[in-house]
């Protein structure tokens, strides 16, 4: 299922007991449609409380009887709220795991940092920051943090997971309306990566820090107070890729190794 | 004054004694900011009731000492509500009018004709409809409404209002996302014409009619009731255009003559 959501009245994907999360408003619609007293939905990248998304992935274990996809989505998105949409339902290739298959995530973060591009039409989704930001500053900072490296700087620490991530892209541009939109994109993420990575990005872009700041951050591996995590409503997950079919299961495994490592 | 605004809780842009308006919001703010009793706001196009803009266009007289156009910006924008935001103000050239010196209005209507457009971040933006539309079908009935016409067709009777405009554009395109979007341009629009041509295309693009009834329609001249005025929702005024600055006083002196002929 290719789902898209506004995450602002949404406590982040995951369910959770008296809160309305997306997995648990898309598994009570499922449930209802399937007939099934319960049914376990999933998804791609977990994201946070007032997180949105255009392009996440969901999949759902189903009884080989339930073959029509396109009435099941017109259905699901029948009885599911506004705020939540399924943009498309397709019967999944064998092997595929809508989270262990997965090659990467690709986040886009939004940011207005000049008066000529506030817009109120999009302030769901689009940070308003008060200072405008050198995006050349901001680029370099980013090529600082590519590759394979152990993000720990950036991230929640929780115990037991590995924090090593693959970063494949951090790139900003200019958008025709002005805005800065940064595109960040890694094998997984852990919690709060992207939003502390723009966090630091944001003072290098402001002039508060230099370029080589985010260097310095990153060598470190802890997580450093001076970088803040900018606000959950300007970042959006875009797309989730996928390895061709006969690949999907190889990766799966793969990647459910990687993750639970110690 | 550029301004940008979210129509949703808005009376549309004119004041209106009880209801919240664009203008009267502004007003309210432009008198507290300058210290005046009141102030009197004009601007480019008098948007009804739920429609957005991104690129409205409003002048204010003010006082020879009020010089510090980005200090007005900025205070204007802190007192304004987060629907409706001031992106750049400046010291008018001689004979500015917002209304009467506009060349054209630019307006865009946007439809989610496929469920993979839908998005819930630009549900306030954006018209879901159920059935897909048929851009061709859609682009030849467009072709038919171009030019200088009585467009009494398309708008609400008003008594001693005069109906003929000039449509300069109207192009449908589908975006990136999917979305189809119509631009819409005219030296100016009578009340309800641009939903109006757009829910005599969506007949079209539907297949309930067929290009061709988009002429006789127009050819007709009085409101048919098979047209429907689509929601407000899905309409935003983008961009209005102005002459060089020394034809804007004799560009105001035709438009006012123009507009007000009986």
């Amino acid at each position: 299922m290719d789902l898209a959501y506004d995450g602002r009245d949404f406590h982040g994907w995951a369910r959770q007991d008296g809160l309305r999360t997306v997995q648990g408003e898309l598994e009570t619609a499922l449930a209802t449609v399937l007939r099934l007293p319960s049914v376990a939905v999933t998804c791609a990248g977990r994201t946070d409380t007032g997180v949105h998304a255009r392009g996440q992935v969901a999949h759902v274990d189903v009884e080989p009887d339930v073959t029509d996809a396109g009435q099941l989505r017109r259905r699901l998105d029948g009885l599911l709220p506004d705020d939540v949409r399924v943009r498309r339902v397709v019967a999944a290739p064998d092997g595929f795991d809508a989270r262990f298959s997965a090659l990467w995530r690709r986040y886009a973060y939004r940011i207005a940092d000049r008066p000529e591009a506030l817009d109120p039409l999009t302030r769901g989704y689009v940070l308003a920051w008060r200072r405008p930001l050198d995006l050349d500053a901001v680029e370099e900072a980013s090529r600082l943090l590519l590759g394979r490296h152990d993000f720990a700087a950036f991230c929640k620490r929780r115990e037991g997971a590995t924090t090593i991530r693959t970063l494949q892209t951090l790139a900003w541009e200019r958008d025709p309306g002005g805005l800065l939109v940064g595109t960040v994109m890694a094998d997984a993420f852990c919690h709060h990566m992207v939003r502390s990575l723009v966090g630091c990005l944001v003072a290098v872009g402001e002039g508060r820090r230099p370029p080589a700041w985010a260097g310095e951050v990153l060598a470190a591996a802890v997580r450093d107070p001076a970088v803040t995590v900018v606000p959950a409503h300007g970042l959006t997950l875009e797309e989730v890729g996928y390895p061709p079919d006969h690949e999907l299961a190889a990766r799966a495994e793969a990647a459910r190794r990687l993750r639970t490592l110690h």
